[in-house]
């Protein structure tokens, strides 16, 4: 604890001013009252950022799925289980936010009905028909005004290719890519082998690193882009554009 | 650990020289290499008889889907993720097994094929196809032998009469019913209120409990069961039916 605190008074405080929303883990998306679609996410990326922007000064809400992790001190933290609910609670917060760093796996799709009973196994084989989750970065990056917006992207293929188009598609400042299929990256381990994505086409490659150097590293480059003016000279008729 | 140790000092050796399989946990089935489904088993009441069963002198083998929780002591844990793995577990240890308590939340069914890559979410809608998982309980039930089957029962309704087809069809000598519709029972929840039926169609009501609590009333009327020669009764040619 002392320790803690030590490192929490001798961190500049970089991002003070700053209302940073974070989100974070799987989404949990309910097949029936005992079954469900998740995914392998952690949620260990998202609350090292968390913790690392309130050690950094700026006032942090995590929203979070269902982990298995402790809130981070001096965080809001809201709970959630499906990417609807993600979105609800995302979008009710963002009129009161400058920076979005979406790093939860949100599921992409849902199961299309919700049985409110247990199904019983009785085909040999069945199918359970899926539909589109809401996009909720797509969302935000479509009325970001002066936000900054990062992005993570999560590939076993083509990383670059595919973390650009998820930039440019919603609208972010940054995305943090990573292959998952490499050792050493992806979900459930404590490192990273992470690519930084920038909107003026830089690719800059960090080594591989924990979780929570990462986080660093990542809210380093938000507040040098807040710096250069990014998110805020985004939106045409704003102050600091004119 | 003082306290354990005079606990475990304590509890009489009624199941001195069983050997005794529980599976614990959900298990998890691939979509792909980040997606799966999975259940909200947390494997608190397979782990919880484990180290109750450990107490009483028994000889414990744990099987055990992917979970948050610690080993329970003395006990041999072996850590599986999905169906087919906790199959191939259960089966190789079954010959140097006396008692098996299946409280595993098996998915029924899995993902026919799992895709080596990273699905991309182009459609709009997609289906997943779903083929059933082997059925461990009743296949250990089709070579019984002489061992003592115990098994679970999660319904959200008809809780009796579902339980006792699951008893007569896999061939078990207890059942632990749980409603999972009710209040305080369920998964996730810390207590359950559980029925136990039996061969002879007896059907016990158990008040609300702690999971803690209900293993070992399970465990003592596997004590009882072993006492009237269940499970070594069922075998024609055993020496003990003769």
């Amino acid at each position: 604890v002392i320790l803690a605190e030590a490192v929490a008074a001798l961190t500049p405080k970089r991002l003070a001013g700053e209302r940073i929303l974070v989100t974070a883990g799987p989404t949990l998306e309910e097949i029936d009252p005992v079954r469900f679609i998740s995914n392998h996410s952690s949620g260990k990326m998202g609350y090292a950022i968390a913790r690392q922007a309130q050690l950094k000064g700026a006032e942090v809400t995590l929203v979070t799925g269902p982990t298995a992790l402790a809130a981070p001190h001096g965080v809001k933290v809201i709970r959630v289980q499906s990417a609807a609910e993600m979105r609800d609670a995302v979008m009710g917060l963002l009129e009161r936010t400058d920076i979005v760093i979406k790093a939860a796996a949100v599921a992409d799709y849902r199961p299309k009905s919700r049985s409110g009973e247990k199904m019983k196994k009785s085909a040999a084989a069945l199918s359970i028909e899926l539909e589109k989750n809401p996009d909720i970065l797509a969302e935000i990056g479509g009325m970001k005004g002066e936000r900054l917006l990062v992005g993570f992207a999560a590939e076993t293929q083509e990383l670059v290719k595919n973390a650009t188009a998820k930039l440019n598609a919603k609208n972010l400042d940054l995305v943090v890519a990573n292959d998952v299929s490499q050792e050493g990256a992806g979900f459930n381990v404590d490192t990273n082998i992470a690519k930084l994505l920038y909107r003026d086409g830089r690719v800059e490659a960090l080594p591989m690193m924990g979780k929570e150097e990462l986080a660093g590293e990542i809210l380093e480059r938000v507040e040098l882009l807040r710096g250069e003016g990014a998110g805020k000279a985004e939106k045409p008729g704003s102050p600091s554009a004119r």
